[in-house]
């Protein structure tokens, strides 16, 4: 965390042009029938879940290029994290990853506390061997062929729920790479019942207030098939496991071309959307920044969630998972829970009335121009007022340059090695 | 249809060389442990449904480049699909298109009587209008925003029922255009409910013993959204409607890259795979000749469906659904035929013993070997012999060019001109 | 055209707005050392063709649904491409197709002065058959394995440079359909020789101060291969013919994924990048209008253009080039001139030093940053006050609404049925 | 290296259904007017090189999962591939990856010797940093915005050249994932001139009879932007080098749904088509193994190959290319090998003077029908002979399975941890 003085001196500087900047939109939105307060407002109260993976140098099967200060710990990506928050106040809560992350209760609520965040969704990991593992994950995990592997599986799932449990989390988010690399590997009804089968074992395991999320992608780790592939699987999961069971979108794990804003509407309609992963992608799960590739594709998926937001009961998590391979994690988080942020913000503006009656009339020149009127806009103004007045910093990645966090982190935390690269 | 004297002339030139490599391909399915009477049974005993529009000369929204012959209504139609039937002993079926083939019922049957074919489904339009029509179907047809137009779409469905019915038809095939070419022009959900609410009035409309099949299908038309864009969607439909409504998978209909096989597993599964229109494409949905392109994929396609034989109740149906620009529309029916037929018999020798056993030790290397062992197997003598003893020719090509059928239909049907193309 | 009347009573009541947000966005603009006139000067010199073909509505090979006032020549699409100029100013050519827009050159030139506007690159036609033509073009044209008709499609090209001589044209764009829709119909070396030397006959006939514009596409209509399938097979093409042939990019005729900006970037650097069809697309050439699904697309293409400007030599062509299914033709193509103006505008506002800088340094946030940084102003006070300077209408849809243009053209131009439909 | 017995004592079980199996081939080939003992000559003599790193077990950013006898180092993984060169007879040279396996000339040689094979083309390694290494990769090599790290990239390279200069090699391939992860972050024309720049230097280092091979790739670990992302972008790097630099096509490099044998056919026109990286894919560079997708479009690659060898100039070079993340990697490589023969036995078998016929007659029916043929044949007899007669085993798999060789290492060899995932 870093001193408030740093933030109070960045805000000086930039605060002139930020009043401006404000009053004219707030002058320009006025024009346009729309209260630049009530969106900062509801900009103010909106929150993305940051994963404690996500400050971490990530990297590819080839190799990765770790920076210095690297997190060494929990408690230390812990620490990177209630920075990021400081900053933007965009990012209340942390996302840990069992078993990096497992540590004593008390320790990780004592750390979250100092920080000031609170967790959000667990996140088991049966996709890696552990050393202390009886059984490999080589071939699968909930749906192994082995019945053993598959226990453990479920064990370790139930395992992170019990952790979350003690922590105030309310889900758990799984995610396996079971599939196959070749055709015939596996047959495919027989392995997605060993899934369910042992996906149940872990529902009966839930508390009464949380929700399982079960999250699809396209492939990698597996490269023919992937047992729980896309949202159609996925919702069968969701079916077959209960009322407490939704579905997680993660946006880069889609096929290429698909309509992902579709989808989420889709999920919306029958119930079963329980939550996101936010990040961007060119041609595969490429982890990239949220809102770095495609940001109108960012805007149609928000779109989607400010019409569902009539629904009291329309809850879904928001997290960021991305893969921080060439930037610094903490600024990367940063700008990404901003452009999230700034995704919601524009939705917001849409004037929805109007949309309805262009959509009634099939005028879709006007339905559209009246959705891109929203996300044309140059909502910055209103993303920097509400950090300020919560507390933090006009310009995020300035003031955090400013005040040398990296390089102190740098001098404490040790250096570590590229590593990485399963390839080639 | 064409002469008996021209098939048994073109038989007999190719019947030496059949008995050689029929018998050489008994001793080594023999040596295999295989018994290569069994599975030339089950193939004289397969057959696929031949639409009635794919007799016709297709063509793309540039242009349509029709041959000699073109049939000039259904009972031509019918003329050409009796006599792929005849060569190649296939094809035992034809799959109307209204109102492209409204005609009295009589006169279909005696026509249908006539040629030797049965009526398989019952294919709707709504995605073009017709001269007489009230509404227009720009901007939908089941899921329009304008009930009236939604009630002309539903009450053409429940014609084409009422017609199917004296035709001994089982199904009716719904597929329909409504999207939206712009982010915005339709919102997803309210799109959607129209469309259920629309389709349900034409279940209700079914008789007992009648499937209602619904085709899903990415883009195209509509080139943002598409109602019934994936198999998820499909799946609630199905699930919406009731008992009697399954899925169709039209090969061409999904995202680049999707693994097709898995869709027909996970329908199967849950008892919504209804159908097939089998077709092959390399971009999009090119329409192009089953098994031209990525013949493998067509086995993997028959591979899931000879293990779900097992079951009684297992029953989807099975159409060609192309369009023919380059070739002659009779000869690449013919063809495709004989393709999905190959695709089944090389999934009847896969050991299926010996591949669940490499699955349940994840010898991944020996089951997709297994598996490839069936693939590679050369299975045209026993097509060829399939049809030689059904009646049908060993090359229905070449019998088909001998017969000098094309010319004598050319002299007969009126040439057209090119038009096509609602381009650029 | 419409009356002055119209857009002068439509700017009324727009002007006190606009001129409000155009001081706003100066002051902000001033605020970042940007002199929002500079900016205002480029967009009001910039202008984009209209494509003579673009103002007819559009289909798909399933259907076409045309609307009311369908123009019936060249001379009522010149009328329409007019219109759109007026209220736009940012028009100023149309790119012709012949044959469909063949008409005596007095004729042309007559009714293009008479509504304001000159001609860009002519458009030959060989991807569909005329009613006069000796030779079929189904199985290819510059490519045909037949010399005549090859013949016949130089000389058709060659006609098109020549009545593009008498309009005051530089240009001849050439696509092709040529391609083939199985493995093996035709030979892809064979067919590639035969295309160059084809082409190069026509290259032989061009003006000194013409440019061969050849234009590549991924698919369709051929759905196995493409002649001129992408920008490398396209670049051979240039250098093969020599300094006057250049490539033209189609943003919807590349493969799923495909970083487009950075072919125009390695077209700009190699001096081949001869001008771009502009479009946009979520599946394959859908033709959908200009930004309407990913905007940040083309303002990243436009960065391009803008870095390479300070070439005097560099001086692609511009022009629209979209199918108009589900909207009025006049009002997408007012909509998307406007968005290739803003992707410019936007383009023009990034601090280049600063992000040449960024790169030098591999700080790729902030580089990132920097370019959003001019994506995401609003420029449309900018856009709407040079089109006001200009003579043009601050919103051009609703003046032209409230003109009643399109009700009067419905009254003069009979209606045309839909036709349309290679299908299927 | 396992011991003949062993291959003996298999080859015993097998010889007999191989033999009766072989000669009713040649009585079918016969029929067909093909002699198969020149087809086995022609496969006999085929050879594809054997990726040194192929034979460790790969993995992906997730995870890495080894499996018992690990190789520890070259001299190990020699032992791998002579063993493969064993039983299939198939792969006669190792392409080795240096830093990897830099050792001392001799002590390569004499291992090679030992084994019984040669060296293939040399690969660099700059896509990791070395723990010795002044400057790091993470921002770029050959491209980097930084002279001394370019200069570093240059440097390693020509030790390539020279270690292989001292081994045999003839050809050094140079593949780098140069690019970026965000719009902005680079300057597309810059970097791409810092690439030939550096590029032009190794060029100029190459021995008079050596071959620079470079390999383009679509993405990653670059996930926005790549250097040399396609073939268009390879062929203007082997056009600025020089006569001796060609084109490497990696079969997995490609955008969705691209036509790769037809960027073969346009590389071979223009004599830049210098060699491949075999394996599949289903979704991205997914390595997996050669033919295991989609066998179809290795015999298409095939097919121009064939057409190809009539000229004597055409010697691309041929290596496997894999990521073995869940087989056993000797198992792979044998199988891989033997497709890579298969495709190419059956593309031999392909009746070209027909082809051409039809092709020239325009029978898209006949001619793609000729093509599958070939394709259709099982050649497996063919190969199984010639491996036999070579000395090899007629299935290596089962050979090598009896041999207990992974065993073996396995008790040599200390247990590596699965380590990898540069994730998440």
């Amino acid at each position: 965390m870093i001193n408030a003085d740093v933030i109070a001196k960045s805000n000086d500087t930039a605060s002139e042009k930020l009043n401006a900047d404000y009053t004219a939109l707030g002058e320009h939105l006025d024009r346009r029938g729309i209260d630049i307060a009530a969106i900062k407002s509801k900009v103010a109260s909106y929150g993305v879940a940051v994963p404690s993976w996500g400050v971490g140098t990530g990297g590819t099967r080839f190799a990765r290029f770790p920076a210095a200060g690297e997190p060494r710990d929990i408690f230390d990506k812990l620490s990177d994290c209630g920075l990021i928050h400081q900053l933007t106040r965009a990012t209340p809560s942390v996302s840990l990853h069992i078993p990096w992350d497992a540590q004593p209760a008390a320790d990780l609520n004592s750390k979250a506390e100092e920080v000031g965040l609170s967790f959000d969704a667990m996140n088991s990991n049966t996709f890696q061997d552990q050393p202390d593992q009886a059984h490999s994950y080589k071939f699968g995990s909930l749906a192994h062929t082995d019945a053993a592997t598959r226990q453990q599986a479920v064990d370790h799932n139930i395992a992170c729920i019990e952790l979350g449990a003690q922590l105030g989390s309310k889900a758990l988010t799984i995610w396996v790479g079971d599939g196959s690399n070749f055709p015939g590997q596996t047959n495919f009804t027989r392995q997605f019942e060993r899934y369910l089968d042992a996906a149940k074992q872990v529902y009966n395991a839930l508390p009464d207030d949380w929700t399982l999320l079960t999250e699809h992608k396209m492939y990698e780790p597996a490269f023919y098939s992937t047992v729980v592939q896309d949202w159609g699987t996925n919702l069968l999961i969701a079916q077959q496991m209960g009322d407490k069971a939704k579905c997680l979108v993660d946006l880069g794990h889609h096929a290429p071309n698909v309509n992902i804003e579709m989808i989420v509407a889709r999920l919306t309609q029958f119930g079963k959307l329980g939550g996101f992963h936010f990040n961007d992608s060119k041609y595969g799960d490429d982890d990239l920044d949220t809102g770095s590739i495609d940001p109108y594709r960012l805007f149609l998926v928000f779109n989607e969630l400010v019409d569902a937001e009539t629904n009291p009961d329309f809850n879904p998590t928001h997290m960021l998972d991305q893969s921080h391979n060439v930037t610094d994690p903490i600024e990367s988080l940063m700008v990404s829970a901003t452009e999230v942020q700034r995704a919601y913000a524009q939705a917001l503006l849409v004037d929805r009335t109007a949309l309805a009656g262009f959509q009634d009339e099939n005028d879709a020149l006007m339905a559209t121009t009246t959705l891109k009127h929203g996300f044309r806009t140059d909502v910055e103004p209103i993303l920097a007022m509400a950090r300020l007045e919560n507390g933090g910093a006009i310009d995020p990645v300035a003031a955090y340059r400013a005040s040398g966090y990296r390089a102190r982190v740098g001098s404490e935390r040790p250096a570590v090695s590229g590593a990485g690269g399963g390839i080639v």
